[in-house]
């Protein structure tokens, strides 16, 4: 069975130092309440696969006063559970490891709460074969992983036949987050979410008093909201990695400056309070023990999508298809990423493609305006990254008659995920304050006026960004596809006019006139013969 | 049951004319032997579907003398066959149309070898449904439309069963090269195959004296194939729409002017014979009876994906996500056309958006020299399509255990296809002449010597060009994803290197450390701690 693992000393390490800091900002755990007598009453969860994030979770939930059991396959992950619990005797009396699943499930009285922490695809199957024998009619799983949200529906239908209540949720925030407070998307039937909701409340992250957590919708909407989370997370992280290449290749920037120019970015301004905005400046100068700057020698290759162990960017790319949702700036950002992972490939086309690189560089001025640019184009970017993925929230909700609700979605996301963006969360919230519950979301949600305000006020940047960036031959595949989308999204004059014409003459495939103004997607009208006889 | 129509009338009225244009110079139809005499041991072929696509063939089997039959669950399309062989005694003598499928499945004798030229999914369903109790053992099913591989494959493992041979294949070129010699390329099994090769040989389009059809593979892959060639389709279309564009909007030519350097580009140079930038230049000034150009009154919506008529290009999309395979320029112009189809949503959008296209407009010097620079950016992003979808079908090859063989492909395409590209074919041609058949293809194609040489000489032209065309705020999707693509894959210096560094600092996903010269995609090695305590 696999695991979200990686290497038990670093783990243990991190785990440790992050008993330490609980004060950190994004973290409003209630203060622990350490006189609270265990009982058999009290709250208790087990949690199957002991990995970074099912580990962390259950010392999170320890922390609440929860009782938990954990179960892993992998007995190393138990003896690791068991060593980090040793330095805390209040974890102790709440945690309690397991190596067989007998023991484990032997652990509960009466309704059982199950929270899976597993790699998505045949680990969880084999897990629920397994637990199967010790189910009963009343128990509630969790899915907390990943999962492709068609494999979370038939585990719900699955389930239902024996009387389980089966949520699959978005567990967000990384490793750090599982242990102060994740953001949650939990999504299924709603009696079975009900049972929990106390539990998953208890963790999660805040804004301000209100738990980042709410019941998302039916079905697999849980997981696919989670799938659109990480999508965006994909355009955000190539839009701010693009930037760092700006700032160091094309503006010449120290590591420090480059430093600097994030933390600044993220104290004020649209990119303000934004995690990941924040994480590189903290990355961008951070040294190793032998006094070099990190991000100078790692590997450029990404390759958690190519080695399958990420479902969601690859999930989000079909997803735009499936729906008809334009996603250029999400999927750039994940075309960028596989292909990363072929450095192999890529030194080969390197030393054949040698010219492409050949051109002089520009001299340039005034960065100081640059930077202003930069910031006003990194933002414009995440503003494309989220109205595609709200997008395909919203589509795929009018698709599956989900009547998804795109404020408690931002609430979600409020704090405690990766994609948090207090400004941009805002602008959303404001746009879609109009939706009630029980309705299904705005199809395009960039016809929001209050989200066009916002790109009228960057899109001059972000061109100004682009064509510095050409100019330089910088990398900019997700920042020029957020161009684009804008351009063609506000256009009433498109190419496609001309391939309109190009498939009747081949395909017959007939069109419409202007002058007829026909909105309907539906067949064309017209057809010519092109071809001169 | 839907089939591959539209307006009877129009139709009608091109396949008429079409019947006298067989001198046209990508028909290599041999001459129609008129004194074979009808026999019951000639060949015969039924065809199920008689849209444009099944109507047409069935007149160019007849061509060939081989006898058809035709059914068509929509008696309207039987009609309109029969007022068509009406004008022609010899098509009368070799087809002939049923409106009930006891009478046409009545109408051979042993061994029957069925065409389907219907729209994908359910309807096929249907037809194979119906058919069941008329097939025999030793029955061939040719599937001539398109359709999503595993689909395929579902339908040649229940056709097994029952003893039928069944064939998915694309048949590409349109409704004209339907008429006159389609680009086909067939798969599935190998023995079902050689009993309607030379059916297949027959109508095909010719390459000199080389049928334009070829067996490509087992199982789905003469499907997968197809629907590369129309992903590829997509990205080229969207080219050439992009160059028209830029033409007419930043460079300020004429129609005719537009027209001329289209059928100019064709004649000599990297875009010679190439079929698309051919009717670019027969469509850019063709005029209605009304005189104005059709090009100037046409809506700019293209519907076929969004009302899933057209399956393709959004499998397109799916597979570059599923095989790990980056496809930026086909995704780009993919979305362009899915984002074109609501016009409604733009309206919106455009009148919120006022500002982006506010700027002021840039002189324009030497349009002569930037012409030049343009034929060079379209066979450039020509080139990414073709590559892109090339390392689709060597990725998807490798997966499936295929053992494609891309000449074999490319021999497929050299004539009668949509995505027929003479120099372009050559060009890859040469970098895949290595391979020997029954060994899987090279995974990243564009790492050949020979395709390294193409980019070379047309980078600097593509940046040029999008560098121009941001300037104008003109429309560049896929030849800006194009850019970056070549860009990204001949790099050595990844944005990913600082992305690495933030998926590690929140998901402790690990990195590998230049200095190791690791090309495995697994895990990374390294962790750091990002956070400070």
């Amino acid at each position: 069975m696999a695991e979200f693992s990686y290497d038990n000393a670093i783990l243990k390490k991190a785990i440790l130092e992050m008993q330490d800091v609980r004060s950190d900002k994004t973290c409003h755990l209630t203060q622990v309440k350490k006189e609270r007598v265990m009982t058999q009453e009290m709250d208790h969860i087990g949690i199957i696969g002991a990995g970074s994030m099912g580990l962390n979770m259950s010392l999170l939930f320890a922390d609440h006063d929860i009782r938990v059991s954990v179960f892993d396959v992998s007995g190393k992950n138990i003896d690791q559970l068991h060593d980090l619990l040793e330095s805390d005797e209040k974890q102790r009396k709440f945690v309690t490891g397991y190596k067989e699943l007998k023991d484990f499930m032997n652990s509960f009285k009466g309704e059982k709460t199950l929270l899976l922490s597993l790699t998505h695809g045949k680990p969880v199957d084999e897990v629920l074969s397994k637990l199967r024998e010790y189910l009963k009619k009343g128990d509630t799983i969790i899915d907390g992983g990943n999962e492709w949200y068609l494999e979370t529906e038939r585990r719900q239908k699955e389930m239902k036949d024996i009387g389980v209540g089966y949520i699959g949720t978005g567990v967000s925030g990384g490793y750090q987050s599982a242990r102060r407070g994740p953001s949650l998307s939990p999504g299924g039937d709603r009696v079975a979410y009900d049972k929990v909701k106390h539990l998953l409340e208890k963790i999660a992250a805040r804004d301000g008093d209100a738990p980042c957590v709410d019941y998302v919708g039916v079905g697999g909407s849980g997981h696919y909201v989670k799938m659109v989370h990480n999508g965006i997370e994909q355009g955000m992280l190539s839009i701010t990695s693009e930037a760092h290449e700006i700032m160091k290749s094309v503006l010449g920037f120290s590591h420090e400056r480059i430093a600097r120019t994030f933390t600044e970015w993220n104290s004020h301004g649209p990119l303000r309070n934004n995690f990941l905005v924040r994480i590189c400046g903290e990355i961008a100068a951070r040294k190793d023990d032998k006094d070099k700057f990190i991000v100078d020698v790692i590997e450029d290759r990404v390759v958690q999508d190519s080695d399958a162990s990420e479902g969601t960017g690859v999930w989000t790319v079909k997803e735009a298809g499936e729906r008809h949702v334009p996603c250029p700036t999400i999927t750039s950002a994940h075309f960028l990423r596989t292909a990363s992972a072929h450095r192999d490939d890529r030194e080969k086309i390197h030393e054949q493609w040698k010219k492409i690189r050949d051109e002089p560089k520009q001299t340039i001025e005034a960065p100081e305006r640059i930077v202003e640019l930069l910031e006003s184009a990194v933002h414009a970017g995440f503003l494309a990254s989220f109205i595609q993925g709200m997008n395909l929230v919203a589509q795929a909700s009018i698709d599956f008659g989900w009547k998804l609700h795109l404020p408690t979605i931002l609430k979600v996301w409020r704090n405690g995920c990766i994609i948090e963006a207090e400004y941009i969360n805002q602008v959303l919230s404001e746009a879609f304050a109009d939706q009630s519950k029980g309705s299904e979301p705005l199809r395009h949600v960039a016809t929001s006026p209050r989200i066009a305000q916002e790109i009228n006020d960057s899109y001059s940047a972000l061109r100004r960004i682009v064509l510095i960036a050409l100019h330089q031959d910088a990398h900019v595949p997700a920042l020029s596809a957020s161009l684009e989308y804008f351009k063609y999204e506000a256009s009433l004059h498109l190419p496609t006019a001309f391939m309109e014409a190009q498939l009747d003459y081949f395909g017959g495939h007939s069109y419409d006139l202007v002058s007829e103004d026909n909105l309907k997607i539906e067949k064309g009208h017209h057809h010519t013969e092109w071809k001169k006889p």
